[in-house]
């Protein structure tokens, strides 16, 4: 895959002035490569804090604004932040109410993510943290011990960030965030490997004709390899994956993310089959959302993410949403 | 490219069962292939019918919405839908102010809407048409006599949008469309073919290492082959192009357009070069929209769309639109 970039080592840098030049209303400092809502600190509001490795766009720079996350730091692609771009959004973002920090469940960012919080703690900021990790292909993966973080993280952003935009304390935005990423799960297939900047190759080999069920969001190996399957059977293979360790008994949202490269056409013939499959084993569905949210560069295939919710999450859900990546009812 | 379906013949419907699970807000004819806004007819309001062939998704179903379409008729991938898809369109959403057919410059499309204009003018409906056609890339095409319709499409349908939502008369949106093509040009660049799912394999053959400058949204030829360019350097050859031929001296809207399978990070990063290429050129930049609006299905690649734009034009297109794919302010 050619891809349309200047050079390797500016990838990054080069997003951060694009998205300045896109969004006035945020404020990004590509050199020290933190992206900030304009109008933060706001006044007696807990803060959210998120950031990982690039590549997963429009996750989480593109999930800043009113009704979601503070600020976002985003490291080279596939590569954690540093503690220290997570100590300048903590400060930059802090109000006084403390901050939450969204960390996805990979080493390096478990490892960072502590760290920065040592060091903002030190600094006078009140930090709280939620670890997401809802991926059920498999325990323990390439760069994870325990269940990887994947699609529930959007479901922890926008309803943390709700919770935090009502004004509630930081003790109860922390709470809030992980019962959303208790009552989350996900799985994914990749239908094509991804190709990262640095490396100008596929990350790992999948042969035409197969795929791979329970594919991580930078290509970790997942359950298994199968010959080519039809979006109903995929649908039937990532629902009940999910299924058997969630088994919900209240309504769920839906999250069917495309992996990168699979087209908008094809994402929502998938939820078809996946809204199929849910009737069939009868869980109820609350609302749904398709579209390319967490991804993995140029990576062909889908994931699933369910979240069981009850009135106040999905209150809290439906609430006002105001970033580039995610927008409604502002 | 492997693809997510079930089989090639039900793609289209799959996606429109798909679209009517994910947006209760919308109203799905599957059977007949017409997605309309669930509250339409609005009384008094002029309604904007468009459509195309499949596979350049979110246009035009993930348009229709307050302030933008009323209505969308979507074809076979990649051809154009029937005279009765757009009779039935006008009659559901017509309140008797009349309906504005938005054309993209395709043979198969304009026979077919002038078709559909009579045909609902026979049962009373006034029909009033803009073509859309502002690739500059080449004069005649694969499917076109004249310039091709591309990118300019999202900016007609928005800003004609949001004058129907002001309650202007027919005549007054026509005219408000006919502006906004006239001003907007555009120019695409592919790094690789897309794969149409009826016939499995790549549309045309680009081979590795080059890229097609000028190409069109369905892989119809553009002006030439090279190899490899950077970012920047493809970001100057689109720019360029577009303001050879349009010469703008008030201020533009931009949309930086995926053409599918480009990464995000990409696409911000490309415009961070096309504004930078503005800026060299003397050309004000007022709003810029980036992100995969109207696609190739799994090509790769991106394009530029410039409107030159004047205070009426703005006001237009910062009111408020809430469809799936394109939604602000409300």
């Amino acid at each position: 895959m050619e891809m349309l970039i200047n050079v390797p080592e500016t990838v990054v840098a080069d997003a951060l002035r694009g998205m300045a030049a896109a969004h006035p209303e945020l404020t990004v400092d590509v050199e020290n490569r933190v992206i900030v809502r304009s109008d933060a600190p706001v006044a007696g509001k807990v803060a959210l804090v998120s950031g990982g490795g690039s590549g997963h766009e429009p996750l989480h720079g593109g999930f800043v604004g009113p009704g979601m996350l503070s600020a976002a730091c985003p490291g080279e692609v596939f590569t954690s932040p540093v503690p220290d771009q997570m100590v300048r959004a903590a400060a930059a973002v802090d109000s006084g109410a403390g901050v939450l920090f969204v960390v996805k469940n990979y080493t390096g960012d478990v490892l960072n993510f502590d760290m920065a919080a040592e060091l903002a703690e030190d600094e006078g900021i009140q930090v709280a943290k939620v670890l997401v990790d809802d991926d059920v292909a498999v325990t323990d993966s390439l760069y994870t011990a325990g269940r990887r973080g994947t699609g529930a993280t959007l479901f922890v952003e926008k309803i943390a960030g709700a919770a935090a935009d009502e004004g509630r304390p930081l003790e109860q935005v922390e709470v809030i965030a992980r019962r959303v990423n208790e009552a989350s799960r996900s799985f994914g297939v990749a239908l094509s490997a991804c190709t990262t900047p640095a490396k100008g190759s596929p990350t790992f080999d999948l042969p035409a004709g197969e795929l791979e069920l329970g594919i991580g969001i930078h290509g970790e190996p997942g359950r298994e390899r199968r010959p080519m399957m039809t979006s109903g059977e995929i649908a039937e293979a990532a629902v009940d994956a999910v299924l058997t360790d969630l088994n919900p008994r209240n309504p769920v949202l839906v999250l069917v993310n495309g992996m990168g490269a699979t087209p908008l056409l094809e994402l929502y013939g998938f939820n078809a089959e996946v809204q199929r499959v849910l009737g069939e084993r009868g869980t109820a569905v609350a609302r749904t959302l398709v579209g390319n949210y967490v991804t993995s560069l140029d990576m062909a295939g889908a994931s699933v993410t369910l979240c069981e919710i009850d009135e106040e999450l999905l209150g809290l859900w439906d609430a006002p949403v105001r970033t580039p990546g995610l927008r409604w009812g502002m």
